[in-house]
C-alpha cells in the first residue's frame, strides 16, 4: 500500500482538524503519499480529492470543525456513484480511506470495501459518544467544555434571580453528555435515555432545599427525551419560582479542539494508519479503558453503545 | 450625608457586581457609611439591609450576575410596602441610595423619593442597551462577547456542513444586541426593530453568492422581532439549503465581565456617589460621547433610546 | 480614484484582521479596485501585491494577528526602494493606500507620499494605545481582556495560597495597559509611567489590611517602568509574604478579537476609504470622545499621547 | 468510623474545589459528619477545623484554586505540633482525614497516622502530573487547556511576524506538560527531562522548512530543564529569525477546573470516602488505564512517576 485519502464523513465533532492534520504527517513518515477528499462521501463520488503536503494542514489543529467539510449523501447507496468514486480513486492510484466520522459512515464505507476492495479505516467521531465499542469519541470533551462555559454563565443569572433553569444538550438515544455535564455542573436534576427517573422523588428532595433557603436549581435534560418543556413547567409549579428554558443548539458542535480532543486525534490517527499498514481492511479504532485497538465494523454494528458503570453511578441521585 | 445604601434591580447584567464593589469603596473613601440591600426591592421592603465593609465585596469583580440578588416587587407600588422600606432605612440611618438597574427599578424609587424624600442615583444596567439618554448601559460589552463566541462557534459547523444559521439574541424593542453582534461576526442578515428589511433583496443578493460559490450564511436575530422560526424556514427555501436556529437565551446575561464592563462599572459608580454628593436627588448616571453627565428620571422617561447613527448606517447593507 | 491597496504595519493587534476585511468590502462598495499588501513594507518594496475579492477576507474576522503579515523593513529608509515599491503600484495601477500600523509605518508612508504623491490613510493599531490625537487604537481592548483573564487565573492561586504576585504587562512609555487592568482587575498597586509612585505609602497600606487579614495582594506594572522584579522582591519583604513575578509577554498580542475591536476595526476601516474618496493625502483615522475625525500625519507627530483624566483619578490610589 | 475531615495541601491545582464538594457530599450520604480543614497542615496544627454543610460548598465546582486554602508547613515536622494536631482532631471528634494534594503531603499524614492512628486518604492533585502509580492528577487538564489557550495566542503573533517562539511551562522533573502542549499545539520542538534531544538535528530539520518557505516555528519547554534561554537565542541564531521567550508562570496553576477535572474530582472523592469506609489506614486513590484503585503510600513512594508509552512515541520527533 502506498496511498491514503482521508475524508470526514456525518455531523461534524471538534478534533476532525488535529486527525487529519495528524494523519498526514503520520502517512508521509511511514512512506505513504496522502489526499485529501473534500466534502465527504459527496466529494469521493465527485472526485475532489487532493493529494496533500504538510502545508495544507499546518495550521488547523485549533480549528473547530473540519476543512475537508462533510455532508450527508444518499448517492452513495447506489453502486452506479459508489462505482463512480472508486474509479476517481483508481485514476490518482488512491489505495486506502481513513474515514473519521460516525457508524453511518463507516457502514458506507464498508459496503465500498466489499465492492471495491479499498480498505480503510474508521476514526470513530460524533459529540453523542454513542458509537459501540469505544469508550471515546473525538469531539466529546470539546462539546463537554462548551455546554460547562454555557452552564456556568446561566448559574449566575440564575442566582442571582432566584430562578429554575433547564438545560437542554445533544444527545439523541445516548445520555452521556447530558450526564457528564450534569455532573461536572453540579446540577440538581438529570434527565437522560439511560437514567430512570422518579419526578415525586426529585419533587420531594428539591422542596426541602427550598425551604431550607436555596435560591437556584438547575436540570440538564437530553434533548432525545424530549423533556425539556415539560420538567421547565414541572419546576415552575414544584418548587415555585420562574424556571427557564435554554436549549444549547449547534454552539456545542463548535469551539476550538480542547487538548484531550487533540491528544486523542493524534493517538486516533496512528492508529488508523497503522491500522492499514498492518492489513486490515475494514477496521474501527477503539479506544478503551486506556488501550487502543481495533474493532470490525461488524462488531461495532452488533455491539451497543454502553455508558461507564461510573457514570451511572455517579449520576444516580440526579434523577430521583 | 452620611450613609448610601447600594442595590441591583431589575434584569441582572454583568458589570453589577464590579459596580456594587467601586461604590462600596468610593463612598467609603467619599467618608459616606455604605449599606448593601439584598433582593432588590422586596429586600428594601423586607429590611434586608446590611452594613457592608471592604471586605464583603473584596473578591467580586471577575463574576458575573450579581451578589445582591435582584427581584420584581410588585408590593412596592403599594404604599404601605414603601413605607415600611423607609422604616427600615430609616431605623438604620441610611439617608441615601444607589440603584444599578433599568428604567423601571428608577421610576419605583423616584415614587419613593417623592414620598419619603430619600435621594438615589441611577447606575443604568442591562444588556439590552435599552435605556434612553445614555450611549451606555452596564452590562452591553460582556452580553455581546458572550454572543461573539457563541456565533464564532456555531460559524465552525456551519461552514463544515455547508448550512444557514440563525442565531436569535436577545433585545425587545431594541435591536442594539442584534446589530452590533451581526457586525462583529460578520453575519450576512440582520433582522432588528430599527431595520426596514426587504427579504426579496436579502434573497437576490444571497442567491448570487451561493451561485459563486459561498458555502455559509449566518443571520442574527432580535428576539423582539418574532422573525427567528420565519427566517430561518425562508433561508431554507430560498437558498436551498439546511436552515438551523440557535436560540442563545440566558446564556446571554452571564459570564465574568469584560474589561470595558469592569471599568465603566467603576466609572458609574464614581458619577452615582458624586451624584449624591452634589446634592441631586433623582438623577441617572450617563455616558455620552465619552462624557458623564446626569439626566432626572423625568428626562429619562420622556426620552427614547437610540441607535448610534453610526452603527445604524454599518448595518444598512444587512437588511436588504 | 480608481483603487486602494490595504496593508499592515508594525507591532500586529488584533482588530487588524476584521480592519482588512471591512476596508476591502467597503472599498468595493464604494466603486474601488482594493489590493491587498502582504509582508508589510517589505512585500511594498518586494511586489508582494494582489488584487483581493471578498472571498479572500472571508473568513478572517475572527482571527488574530493579521492575514497579511507583517515586518519591519529598514530598507524603505532608502529611496531606491521605496521607488521600487512605487513601481509596483504602478505597475498594478494601484493609486492610494491603506496603513494599518503605529505611527513609525504613518511616517515611513508619509514619505513615501511626498515622494511620489501616492495618498494614504492610517489606520491606529497598537496594543499600547499610545499614538497620540486618538483615544482608541486597534487591539486595545482585545489585550485587556487576555490580560484580565491572566489576572483572574493568577488569582485563583494567589488567594489558595496567600501570596502577593506582581503581573508585568506591555507598555513601553504609556501606561494604559497596566491602568485599564490594574483597574479592571482590582489590582492593589499600579506602577505606570505616568503614575507618580509612593512606596512607603504603598507599603503602609498594604501593612496595615495584611494585618486585618487579607492573604492575597497583586500588582500590576507597565513593562518600560522596569519594575516588575524589584517590586516583587519589596513586596516579599515588605509583607512578609511570599510573592512571584509573572510576565505576560506575547500572550498579549494574540487572541481572538473582541467585539469592540471588530466594531472599530469597521469603523475604522469606513473612515479610512472615506478619507482617501474624501481626497485628504495623509491623514490618520481618529477616534476621540466617540466622535470620529482626521488629524494629518504631522499633528499627530507632533502631539504626545494623553491618558484619559478620569483614567488616571480612578488609578491614583494604586501608587500611593 | 463516623466522621472525616477534608483538607488541601501544597501546591494548588484546579479540580481541588470540585473534589472538597463531592468529598462533602458523598460523606453525607454514607452516614459521615465531614469537617473542612482550612489552610492545610498549618490550619490542621492550629485547629481551624469546622463541621461541613452543603451549604458551605454549594457554589464552589467552578472556581480555581482552593477554598480551603493550602500552605507548607515545617511544624508538622514536629512531633509537639503534630500532637497538637490530633488533639484539635479529637476534641471535634474528627476520625479520618482526606487530603488532597501532592506526595510530600501524603507523608506527612503518614507520619500522622503512625503517631495517633488517624487513617487518612490521599487524593493526588498536582499540574505536573508526576505523582507515581496514577495516570492522572487533578489539575493537569486543566492546566493544559490553560497553555493551550496560551500558546494559540501567541500563534498568532508569530505567524503574523514570521518569528520562532519558545514557551516555558511548570515541570520541574516531569515532562508531561511539555509534552502534551507541544502535541496538542503542534509546537515544532519539545525539550522536556524525558526526552534526548538532538538540536544539530533539530536544526537541519527546522533550516529545510524555513528554506521550503515556513514562516513561524514554536518551542515548548519544561522549566525544568533550565533550557528556556539557551534555545531562545539558539533559534535565532540557527533559523536567523526573531526569537522570543514566554514563560507562562502561575497563569498556568489558576482557571475554571474543565470538564474532566470535574468529572475526575467527582470519581476522586467517592473514591477517597470509600477507602476510609473500606478500613484502608494511609492509601492513595489512583487511577490507571481507566480503573481505578489504592496504593498505600510506602508503595507510592517508592515508585517513580512514568510517561506513557504513546506520549512518549508521539513526541520523539519534536526533539531531533
Amino acid at each position: 500500500m502506498k496511498s491514503v485519502a482521508i475524508m470526514t464523513s456525518g455531523g461534524d465533532a471538534a478534533g476532525m482538524n488535529p486527525a487529519i492534520k495528524c494523519a498526514v504527517e503520520y502517512s508521509i513518515q511511514k512512506g505513504l503519499r496522502p489526499y485529501l477528499v473534500y466534502d465527504g462521501l459527496k466529494g469521493l463520488i465527485d472526485g475532489n480529492i487532493h493529494a496533500a503536503s504538510v502545508i495544507d494542514t499546518a495550521d488547523i489543529i485549533h480549528r473547530g470543525g473540519t476543512i475537508l467539510r462533510s455532508s450527508r449523501s444518499k448517492r452513495f447507496f447506489d453502486y452506479e456513484y459508489r462505482k463512480q468514486a472508486y474509479e476517481h480513486l483508481q485514476r490518482l492510484g488512491v489505495e486506502s480511506l481513513i474515514v473519521i466520522g460516525g457508524d453511518g459512515s463507516f457502514a458506507a464505507l464498508q459496503q465500498f470495501y466489499k465492492d471495491f476492495k479499498v480498505p480503510f479505516a474508521g476514526i470513530p467521531a460524533t459529540i453523542d459518544n454513542d458509537i459501540p465499542c469505544t469508550d471515546y469519541c473525538l469531539g466529546v470533551d470539546t462539546a463537554l467544555n462548551v455546554i460547562r462555559q454555557s452552564v456556568d454563565s446561566i448559574r449566575d443569572t440564575g442566582q442571582s434571580f432566584s430562578r429554575a433553569f433547564v438545560i437542554e444538550v445533544m444527545g439523541r438515544d445516548c445520555g452521556y453528555l447530558a450526564m457528564a455535564s450534569a455532573l461536572a455542573c453540579s446540577a440538581d436534576i438529570c434527565i437522560a435515555p439511560e437514567l430512570p427517573y422518579d419526578l415525586d422523588a426529585i419533587g420531594e428532595r428539591l422542596r426541602k432545599r427550598r425551604v431550607a433557603g436555596e435560591r437556584y436549581f438547575s436540570a440538564v435534560v437530553a434533548e432525545g427525551t424530549g423533556m425539556g418543556e415539560y420538567l421547565t413547567r414541572w419546576m415552575s409549579d414544584t418548587l415555585n419560582m420562574d424556571a427557564r428554558l435554554t436549549t444549547l443548539g449547534h454552539v456545542q458542535r463548535g469551539g476550538s479542539p480542547t487538548v484531550r480532543d487533540r491528544v486523542m486525534a493524534n493517538e486516533f490517527a496512528v492508529a488508523a494508519v497503522d491500522s492499514l499498514l498492518a492489513g486490515h481492511k475494514d477496521h474501527i479504532c477503539v479506544y478503551n479503558y486506556g488501550n487502543w485497538g481495533y474493532k470490525t465494523i461488524d462488531e461495532v454494528k452488533s455491539s451497543k453503545a454502553k455508558l461507564g458503570a461510573n457514570l451511572l453511578s455517579l449520576c444516580q441521585g440526579l434523577s430521583k
